[in-house]
């Protein structure tokens, strides 16, 4: 990243980091909205710094609207943190496009042609957020005690004992599977492939979130499928009316959707909502695919119910990962396929065959062990930190009129500019100074959300991150023709 | 299995034990053809047992075809072992098939559905023949040494270091790579996926060996593609000839052959047919997708080359795998897939996105340390006289107008048996029995070979497995009526 020397100098001083870590105590939620802050003296004393530095400190958080001042009374943490407009329905074209994907602008292609000090653009979590160690011993004892599974193909449908863990904890949200039920993949990807194998022939139209993760573009494209991009609200996921509207003539032959915080919009749909998709689509003979990736990152309350919560008929395939909650470099997931189990256990068999049984067999006994609910814990609240910086910082460094609706679980969200505003080109501009996010236009086969971006928060917030965000800040005014504030 | 009564009584005595060890030495080259067996008082005397056990030994292996007596000079081994015909090129339809394959017969299903105890029909070797415990250590060693490696997504082409290990080995047939040639897989059967994605549509036909392997016609059949089986011949491969004639007309889009040692037949091509093919394939525009999977498996002399030795163009993906030689858990293939990388990578990260971090690299330290090639010699030296053993026992067993061709490397072989035999209906006997192989007619979009069956030699040769081969050979002579010998 070149030079940036006016948030260098910032960044450096005493009360711009006091600044920093009562953000921090704000976004991971130890100070809550309409709380009190100490008086200027108070923390003066506490931190022992000058008074003007807490003084200081105290007015770079209320030009961040994460504090503010009532007279007579005091500095308080602010009940809306949030200064931005919510962003509303997506509205893409209504007839089905042929996916056509660029790869020069994918995370994975940018981390190797660029040098990027700050990336936005993936969306894989430090290695430092995982239980790294742990696994690392339980691999070494399950290998130990048995070291034939070095040698052993396994089954396609996966190792009994990690299928048997994850029914358990579907009982979490209501979900009564049998381990026959489940099938091991290697990643929710290939599961996705498979269930796309399983029900879709070549031109077939699929309907699917828009915006949608560009993995799923890519294997639309890769498997000659038709994508109809169905309106979709940064809040509540997909419309159903509109869904409706869209599969009432049979031309639709398999829905894919990310219910619980969508990528890239972070949505949630709510439970009704959920209820009222499965029914209609099953009702259509519809399949729906399912992604639960990120379901098990809810920042608060209950874990949020998959839509195969109100499947009866075993129409919904639902897809989730080890991937992304404890051992990205293990590469495990599944899906529980309903109906469509055995066509995809075939497919599995021809696909990949079947997962490393070592790792397999270590994931299951770290579920086994109760780790994994204390991770998940610690996780989340992670996850939620970062958003939160990220967010706040987005408030204080974007234009007024950016749109941006806070998700309530995951660790990505989903930015929309001002129209005037090329986030293709804006990315370019950022590559130079070694910032990375993805750009919009990379979630649309239509190409729609050109002024949009998408934000991954994957590591714990720094300066870094916070000059990244004013960094694009500026680029963004710079584009739209607004003055600097 | 029920009772054999005959086989066991013969079995459990002191004559036919040695019978066993001798034909074991003579199958694993231990004494060779030509050479002079001790006299019979001499191995009396040696063995501390019975000049009539000794005679009756004797008799027993001049039965089996292994020995021969020399008037006024003793037993001699057998100059050429196999008392069987060779069989001939096959003679598969002309014109391409839709691939239909019935997952009731493949032996994933057969085990699932049976109480097997001698399994002739998977194609894979028993766990003590691979380095488990070696495995085990440096894996563990990895992992700990850089625990990180667990949260590691990793790159879609797989880790640089066993990358560079690979591109190092290719070096023994001449095969002259960069590590970024190179792509890693999940397993061969996800690259042989890839490879079909990246140049065939649905629709297209695809010119393969007749018979081929299940899963190849597996893969098929799900990408709708559709197969032109060129006839074969089980000691050189396909019939070059044949492919040019079947290739003259634009209509075949790719090709898929395993040159060295193919899965079923056993057969090697001649590296002048190599050449030929790979010219051929060249000048036709059709990319040549090679499975290599068992050529670290030769008997003897040097390492057969691929046909992408002969590649100049990179017209060629050649595939290979450690899950035959190495670590049948661990799923790691690769592919060094010419002039279709790109489009090959781009496959492989929406597909499973990437393979297992801790396992590339253990694998990686393993070929490092040069454990690999001792390890290669063994597993190589155990398949021959797995083989062997095989081999000599369905010569004794089967009837006489039974066709072999003895593979010169590799772990499976082919078995044309008379024309009325029907061997799906053989495998339903046998299976009552606890006894499993693979009918022929899995290996053939057409259904050929109705009357041939794969015997696929994965465990250490025991009387368990000579009864089980004897009881085939019963049941093929109660199929063709033939009398009992």
């Amino acid at each position: 990243m070149t030079e940036v020397p006016v948030a260098r100098r910032k960044a450096d001083t005493l009360y711009f980091q006091l600044a920093g870590e009562i953000a921090h105590a704000i976004a991971s939620g130890v100070l809550q909205a309409g709380e009190k802050l100490p008086s200027i003296r108070k923390l003066s004393s506490q931190r022992q710094v000058s008074l003007s530095t807490v003084m200081e400190a105290y007015r770079e958080l209320e030009d961040r609207a994460l504090i503010e001042v009532r007279p007579q009374s005091g500095f308080y943490v602010r009940n809306k943190p949030s200064v931005l407009i919510a962003p509303e329905l997506t509205q893409p074209p209504q007839s089905p496009s042929d996916v056509v994907i660029d790869p020069m602008w994918l995370p994975a292609t940018l981390a190797r042609l660029h040098d990027i000090k700050i990336d936005f653009g993936f969306a894989i979590l430090a290695p430092a957020l995982f239980p790294n160690q742990q696994l690392q011993r339980l691999l070494a004892q399950v290998t130990r005690q048995d070291p034939d599974l070095i040698a052993d193909y396994g089954r396609p449908a996966g190792d009994v004992e990690l299928r048997r863990q994850i029914a358990r904890r579907a009982l979490n949200w209501g979900g009564q599977f049998e381990a026959d039920e489940i099938l091991i993949t290697q990643g929710a990807i290939e599961a996705l492939n498979l269930c796309l194998r399983a029900v879709t022939q070549p031109g077939d139209v699929v309907a699917i979130e828009s915006p949608s993760y560009f993995g799923l573009l890519q294997i639309l494209e890769s498997f000659q499928l038709k994508a109809l991009e169905i309106p979709t609200h940064p809040q509540t996921g997909i419309s159903i009316e509109a869904l409706e509207f869209a599969t009432r003539n049979g031309e639709v032959k398999a829905c894919v959707l990310l219910p619980n915080f969508s990528n890239p919009l972070g949505s949630l749909m709510p439970d009704e909502n959920k209820r009222r998709l499965v029914e209609l689509l099953a009702e259509r003979h519809i399949p729906l695919i399912e992604d639960d990736l990120y379901g098990e990152f809810y920042y608060k309350g209950e874990r949020p119910r998959p839509a195969k919560a109100f499947d009866k008929e075993g129409n919904v395939m639902l897809i989730s990962s080890f991937t992304k909650t404890v051992a990205p470099g293990f590469r495990i997931g599944w899906v529980v396929a309903g109906k469509y189990h055995q066509k995809i256990e075939q497919l599995k068999f021809i696909n990949t065959f079947s997962n490393a049984m070592p790792l397999q067999r270590t994931i299951a006994r770290f579920l086994e062990s109760g780790g994994y609910d204390h991770h998940l814990r610690r996780l989340r609240r992670a996850c939620h930190e970062q958003v939160g910086h990220a967010v706040a910082a987005i408030e204080r460094a974007f234009p007024a009129d950016t749109r941006l609706y806070v998700p309530q679980g995951g660790y990505v969200f989903w930015v929309e500019l001002n129209a005037a505003v090329n986030t293709l080109q804006l990315l370019q501009q950022a590559l130079k100074e070694g910032i990375s996010f993805t750009p919009g236009s990379l979630f649309s086969p239509s190409h729609s959300y050109g002024h949009c971006l998408r934000i991954c928060c994957n590591e714990t917030w720094s300066n870094r991150h916070e000059r990244a965000i004013e960094r694009l800040g500026e680029l963004i005014q710079l584009q739209i023709g607004q003055p600097l504030p």
